[in-house]
C-alpha cells in the first residue's frame, strides 16, 4: 500500500480554496484535516467532525510537545492542525488535504516540508474585487486594503510547488486532481521497494 | 501563451512506452519529436514524418554543432533528436513527447535537464517475460539476458522525476496525462509573469 500524502491548499481569501477543496473531497481516498480549537462549539458543530474542541490548557500542552503542524491565535481563540491526526491518515494510505491561509502554509513548510504546496490564484484582481464585493461585507476602504494584502500574499508563491489559477472551477479542480495523481507517481522511496520486488522475482 | 514542455518517456523495452505515447498523442497540443537518421527510408516512410533522413556528413555536422539532444549509432546507422526541432515546437506552446531508451534519456538529462523524465515500469518481471515471449522473437537464453538487462536499466530510475507502472494501459495513460497537466501548474517563471500582471492591474 502506498502511503498518503499531505496536500496544502492555500492562497488569498476569495481565490476559491474552499470550493476547490469541497470538490476534491468527492474522491473517497482523500480527506480534509480536522483542526483543533479552543473556541466553544457553535450550534450543530460536532467534535471530531467540524473541529476537535479542547481547553486552552490541552492546546497549550500540545504546542509544548510540538504536536501541531501549524497553529495560530485569532481573536483570543487558538486554532491548529494536530500532527498525529494527519500522520495517522497518511499511514492508512489516505491523502490529506489542508485548506489554510498563507501564514499557516509557511508554518507547515517548516514543520513538514514533504507536503505538497498548492497556491490557488484568482484569475485577475478585477475578478477578485468582484467576488469580494459580491459577498457585500466590505467597505470601499477595507476592500482596497484587502486587495493590497492579496498582492503581498501572492509574493509568497515561490515557496509553493504548484500554482493553479481558479478561473473556471472545473478546470481548477481538474488541475488539482492531476497534481495529486502526479505526486503519487513521483520517484520516491516507494519506487525503491518496487525495484526490490522485481529483483526478488528474477 | 504558456511555453510547451519536453516529456521524456523512457523505460525498458516491453514496458509499453510506445503504446502509452500513442494514446497521449490523441491530445492535439502534444506532438512526438521526429528523429533524424542516416539510414535509408523504407517503403512508405516520409521524410519529416517518420524521420528526417540525412546523409552521414550532414549528421556529423549537427553533432559538431551540438545540435542533438541525444544521438546514438545502431548497426552503423546514426539516430538522433535534433534540438532545434524540439525547441521550435515548445516555443509555439506545444508539448513534445520523446519516446526513448534509458541511455538516450540520460543523454537528454545532460543536454536539457529542464525536461520531465518519466520511467515506464512493467507491472512485474513475470508479466514482462510474458510480453517478450508473446512477441516470439527471443530464445530462452536471450530472454534471460534481456530480463537481466532490464533489472540493470531499472536501477537508473533515480535519475527520473516520475515512475508509472504500466499494468492496466488506461490507468498508465491517465497517470502520464496527469503528470503533463501537473507540470504545467508548477511554480515557474510563467507564474512570475502572472504576478506582474496582478500588480499592474491594481
Amino acid at each position: 500500500m502506498q502511503k498518503g500524502r499531505l496536500f496544502v491548499i492555500s492562497g488569498p481569501s476569495g481565490a476559491g480554496k474552499g470550493t476547490i477543496c469541497k470538490e476534491i473531497l468527492e474522491n473517497e481516498n482523500i480527506r480534509l484535516s480536522v483542526s483543533m480549537t479552543t473556541r466553544a462549539p457553535r450550534d450543530g458543530e460536532i467534535d471530531g467532525v467540524n473541529y476537535f474542541f479542547v481547553s486552552k490548557e490541552e492546546f497549550q500542552k500540545i504546542i509544548e510537545e510540538r504536536g501541531f503542524l501549524e497553529y495560530a491565535e485569532v481573536y483570543g481563540n487558538f486554532y491548529g492542525t494536530p500532527k498525529m491526526e494527519v500522520m495517522d491518515m497518511m499511514n492508512a494510505g489516505i491523502d490529506v488535504v489542508l485548506e489554510i491561509d498563507i501564514q499557516g502554509a509557511l508554518q507547515i513548510k517548516e514543520a513538514y516540508p514533504e507536503a505538497v504546496f498548492i497556491f490557488i490564484l484568482p484569475p485577475s484582481m478585477s475578478e477578485l474585487r468582484k467576488r469580494i464585493t459580491g459577498r457585500g461585507s466590505e467597505t470601499e476602504e477595507s476592500l482596497e486594503l484587502r486587495l493590497g494584502e492579496t498582492l503581498n500574499e501572492i509574493a509568497y508563491i515561490d515557496k509553493y510547488d504548484y500554482c493553479v489559477v481558479n478561473g473556471e472551477l472545473q478546470d481548477a479542480v481538474n488541475r488539482v486532481t492531476a497534481i495529486i495523481m502526479a505526486e503519487h507517481s513521483r520517484v520516491s522511496e516507494d519506487v525503491y521497494k518496487i525495484i526490490e520486488r522485481y529483483k526478488e522475482e528474477l
